[in-house]
């Protein structure tokens, strides 16, 4: 049964964030509303707060497993989550693997270019200032992470990425990219936190070759494609195909 | 005598280079141009060339003279300069030691906060793509300098900016930032080049408070200030009244 929300604590663009009235939880919301560039591009998608939070849910329990610390507990009734308390860190760390989208306008390099090793970027968590590419420079200015911690995030998200790219891979996804956040829980241990969806990452179907066709992502919204909704509920019934099929007991 | 200009080899929003009949030598003509917003904003000020070509060759002489490598060779005719030929990297290095312009709309850092240490960044040096910042892990990837040469160049930004806030304090001018570009000659060796001037620069008067009528740089363009001959006047001004106090020979 899920836990009752109490005040609300946090409201992004895409979740709402509640107190709950056990100790250092917080019921997560995830909404049907989709915002692109900086939330200048809005709307809604019926039953899109529900997929991702399935498909989070199923994501951070991955990630668990393989030794990842999240902010995860459990997947509760539709769009909620009950999750860790934390601080957020105010920096999105994006993981590239393949270049597209801001990367390609920002610099020469070519669309659809591999990127080996991965591109890591930080922006600064602010969308008055909307979400800024940081430089070493200026991430160390801001004093928003400690050296200490800022390794730890750039070695959690590697092993991130390495876990999500074999476990998409399976599924004949590609993940191009992807958006981390992380936060800090009342022991100071940093947590792999938001979410971890179609709104936050890159996924291409391997099974489909055309340029558009094969986006099952929120480039569905930011380029007009339309089906969002469909797209996202492949990726979600892919990752249930994968957990309904027998074990192999042999 | 100016040595005789020959083929246009490069022509910028401020400069023009050409090739010489000397070797390994060029021909820089500073224009009267003026430009800001990635061009968006152009407009020309007949004097400018001049005075900026005259402010860069003083200070390339102070620098030189304190043992920093640059292009520059003597200053010619009115608005030229005679340069080493370099291959330019393509890199904007901008030193920043009071917080003003893009980075304050670009970080919640405050507006006149002085930058300890001062703050370096990288932009890729292209119009095209409006030269952009570029993290530690993007430049790495565009590949223009290595490890050991953008060492060199920090080395070298830092060693620059000591000497051009002494240098502009005795003026009773106050170097807010500056950007730099550096190239490698036929030898390999790094070299200063480009310009240093109130076009790549901020400079504030220390003789008035006024957050405006102090402003000596591009930005009374960039702002819609007016006056910009005069205040690069008074930056030259004031150099000049250096040079030629009588030393002190107690």
């Amino acid at each position: 049964m899920t836990p009752k929300h109490g005040q609300l604590i946090y409201e992004g663009k895409a979740k709402r964030i509640y107190e709950t009235d056990l100790d250092n939880r917080v019921l997560i919301e995830f909404k049907n509303d989709a915002t692109a560039f900086n939330a200048l591009k809005h709307e809604e998608f019926e039953g899109k707060g529900r997929i991702n939070c399935e498909i989070s849910a199923h994501l951070f329990e991955v990630l668990e497993k393989a030794g990842v610390p999240t902010h995860y507990l459990s997947r509760e009734d539709d769009c909620w989550m009950l999750a860790k308390h934390v601080e957020i860190i105010p920096l999105e760390v994006v993981v590239r693997n393949i270049a597209t989208g801001s990367l390609c306008k920002e610099t020469p390099i070519e669309q659809g270019k591999e990127l080996i090793p991965p591109l890591l970027d930080y922006y600064f968590k602010d969308d008055n200032l909307g979400d800024p590419l940081l430089s070493e420079a200026r991430l160390e200015r801001l004093g928003v992470i400690s050296k200490k911690k800022k390794l730890e995030v750039e070695k959690l998200s590697s092993q991130i990425n390495i876990l999500l790219k074999a476990f998409f891979k399976q599924l004949d996804l590609t993940i191009v990219d992807f958006k981390l956040e992380f936060g800090i829980d009342k022991n100071g241990q940093i947590l792999l936190s938001d979410e971890i969806s179609p709104d936050t990452c890159r996924i291409w179907d391997q099974r489909n070759s055309d340029d558009k066709a094969r986006i099952l992502d929120k480039d569905r919204f930011r380029k007009d494609l339309g089906g969002l909704v469909n797209a996202y509920g492949e990726v979600l019934k892919r990752i249930q195909g994968l957990s309904s099929k027998p074990h192999n007991c042999s």
